[in-house]
């Protein structure tokens, strides 16, 4: 039977061929929490009488949301994160000492394989298909479940194929390309199905970008993106192996020729301008041009989190702002996603170059993205986001806005005090 | 008639002799507030009918206890802060665009210059003491007064002339000088009283130290703390017009040899060992060798602040730490005090040593010291902190304790997870 890339993952688990739509039990590869929502799943784990994790080596806390803590109730959740990992004696055990955002720290850590089953209770999990794994967000108990037992259940997501064509333009970037998806096809346009890129545009697209376009598929309402490995999965993995094993070898998977889709959607990338997504959902898209006559004033740009905190995106702002300033009325967070980006940005004399225009950078975190810490917005301000989400009060205040963009669009407008095209700059 | 250089300073600015517990009025030169007390400050000024401020290049407001904003609170005070300074078109607004912690941040501005009247609404800006300035804490309507008269009234203080002999051995700083001065007279010592620190170990103390240990002069109640100017201030100064022009010229002032001081206090300090502060008073010193004997484990360590933030204390941290691991259940955050002082560290290769310890570098701000942000204590947890206050719950949950110390111990107690001796490490 013919099987997209997302059912022949499911398919190797099992042992037998999956239809979308079954119900079924399957191992999983890597288990994550976060330091907000594993300490539910500990109390779930606890009060199951469970002693011993089922895959200890397969679990990963990256605390990475309120920490270092933000208040008293920030340190006491971290506490119980902390408390556990040191009982269970966790191989994957990220906080201080080792900080970045699960989603983009777990691929640098050599977790992430391509033909794992992932789940994490966090939405943003679907990142890691870009390495052509299926992975997922659940609940806490979800993952308490699979603590216990190294599975879980699933109900096989239907596909849709997206089928980027053409070629990108200047500063139109992986978060274009899924800014202009769900701006088609709205916030749940792709309800529990598999989003499977492809095309040309994939196929040069770097990692970075590919995780920024996997990450906002659940912005769509879908179970998971894909991204089938190949060249660019290679290097990025060998890249990895530079630092980190890898915590298994790659299964790779290819979708069948004749394999059945829910839908097939193909965008035409050559006349796609950067987008901004306008207030309060990811799928209101606007073209850079629009937003730009708006005449959109802003108090802060945020370029940051696990949508677009890469080396990519550091690079991106540093190339804009350096030399220049960011405006007076407007303050720039950055927060790299992990310390190897950190490190690295900084041997580039990205930091300097960010300090010098104006910029605060942070230490890696969540932070501000989901109104945790580390720029948090105030009745009435208007923050330029390279984040996922903008909904109302996501960042702040419920009187503030956020406005979603990709990097270059963020550094743009911080120069200029609004929402700015980086290629005018 | 012989005068001290405090009273010197008022003698100056008033233009005639000064005797202690007169009550004078006095131009202030400078006038500072922070993003938690110039709001109130703000308020005050508006409420008089106040249009201009008396002085607007004499006044700066910095932006460090929580910002980038921890929450939406945080946003609206600063929002109240920058809305103030925008319209003021003030000189002096340093937010996220130019981070620093006030007390460190105003020297390297050139803002800060010997023979100074300086107040400002934080407790610790009896720092810039050590320019051979008077500096004081004072209320958010003291600063609204200054702001609307460029005026305020001081009772000059007596002093307290406190003579540092001797050496300083391995390890003992600044911060060693001061605990060791609490520890003698308590935190109400030097009430209303001006310290003057004096001495041959004074004579060659870095600035760096110098500021450390005027900042915690507040901390035996006393008014001031002072250094009269020598060629460590001088050089400092030339090393700041380097980057900065300086506010006005130095203005020079040495006590009489026979001024009167209420107190001579001598403190031999090569006796001395680093020293920690214990729960809950800053008073509580003991050395580190007892510390030692204690056997005190730790959750976490805290380098930063305008205690101890200092490129000095980066270095010292870093030495210690090079090629070594934090310990696996600690956390060490470190925070610059100001954006200068990170990227210097950066250049020497700090920022990368101490991630590489497994430290977590934060940008510069006042941070957990205060309970801000980045670093707050949940229950039962202990902190060895470089910074200069250990009250109960100062740094979060009530049932947490701080204890104070030096960069070095700092360090050292990382490593070892509970309280250690720099020079056995």
């Amino acid at each position: 039977m013919p099987m997209t890339i997302t059912e022949k993952i499911f398919a190797e688990h099992i042992g037998r061929e999956v239809k979308p739509g079954e119900i079924i039990m399957c191992d999983v590869d890597m288990t994550i929490g976060n330091d907000i929502t594993t300490p539910i799943s500990i109390r779930a784990f606890e009060e199951s009488g469970a002693k011993k994790l089922a895959k200890p080596d397969n679990f990963a806390i990256v605390l990475d949301h309120f920490i270092p803590p933000k208040d008293i109730a920030s340190a006491n959740q971290a506490k119980i994160n902390r408390d556990f990992a040191y009982k269970h004696d966790l191989k994957n055990f990220f906080d201080e000492k080792d900080m970045g955002i699960e989603h983009r720290l777990l691929p640098e850590k050599g977790l992430v394989i391509p033909g794992d089953v992932i789940i994490g209770a966090d939405s943003h999990t679907c990142t890691h298909g870009a390495l052509g794994a299926f992975s997922t967000g659940m609940g806490s108990t979800d993952i308490a479940f699979c603590m216990i037992t190294g599975k879980s259940w699933f109900k096989v997501p239907e596909s849709i194929k997206v089928i980027f064509k053409g070629e990108r333009g200047e500063h139109v970037y992986g978060k274009d390309l899924i800014l202009e998806l769900i701006r088609r096809i709205g916030v749940d346009g792709a309800l529990y199905k598999a989003l499977e890129f492809t095309g040309e545009v994939i196929e040069n697209l770097p990692m970075d970008d590919r995780m920024s376009l996997c990450n906002m598929a659940i912005e769509a309402g879908a179970k998971n993106g894909i991204i089938a490995y190949d060249k660019i999965t290679e290097e990025f993995l060998n890249e990895v192996k530079k630092y980190n094993p890898l915590r298994a070898e790659p299964k790779i998977h290819y979708s069948d020729p004749d394999a059945k889709y829910a839908q097939t959607i193909e965008i035409n990338v050559s006349e796609l301008e950067p987008l901004v997504a306008y207030p309060y959902l990811p799928s209101n898209g606007k073209p850079i041009s629009q937003a730009v006559k708006d005449d959109i004033e802003i108090h802060q740009v945020y370029i940051g989190s696990c949508t677009n905190g890469t080396l990519s995106d550091l690079r991106i702002a540093a190339e804009i702002l350096k030399g220049k300033r960011v405006h007076k009325k407007v303050r720039l967070i950055v927060t790299p996603a992990t310390q190897r980006i950190y490190k690295q940005a900084e041997h580039e004399g990205i930091i300097d170059t960010l300090i010098d225009a104006g910029a605060v950078v942070a230490n890696p975190t969540c932070g501000a993205c989901l109104g945790g810490y580390m720029g948090i917005l105030g009745d009435g301000e208007r923050c330029v986001a390279t984040t996922n989400r903008n909904f109302r009060g996501r960042m702040g205040s419920r009187n503030s806005e956020v406005y979603l963009s990709n990097s270059a669009v963020a550094a743009a407008s911080a120069i200029a005090g609004k929402i700015a095209d980086p290629r005018d700059i």
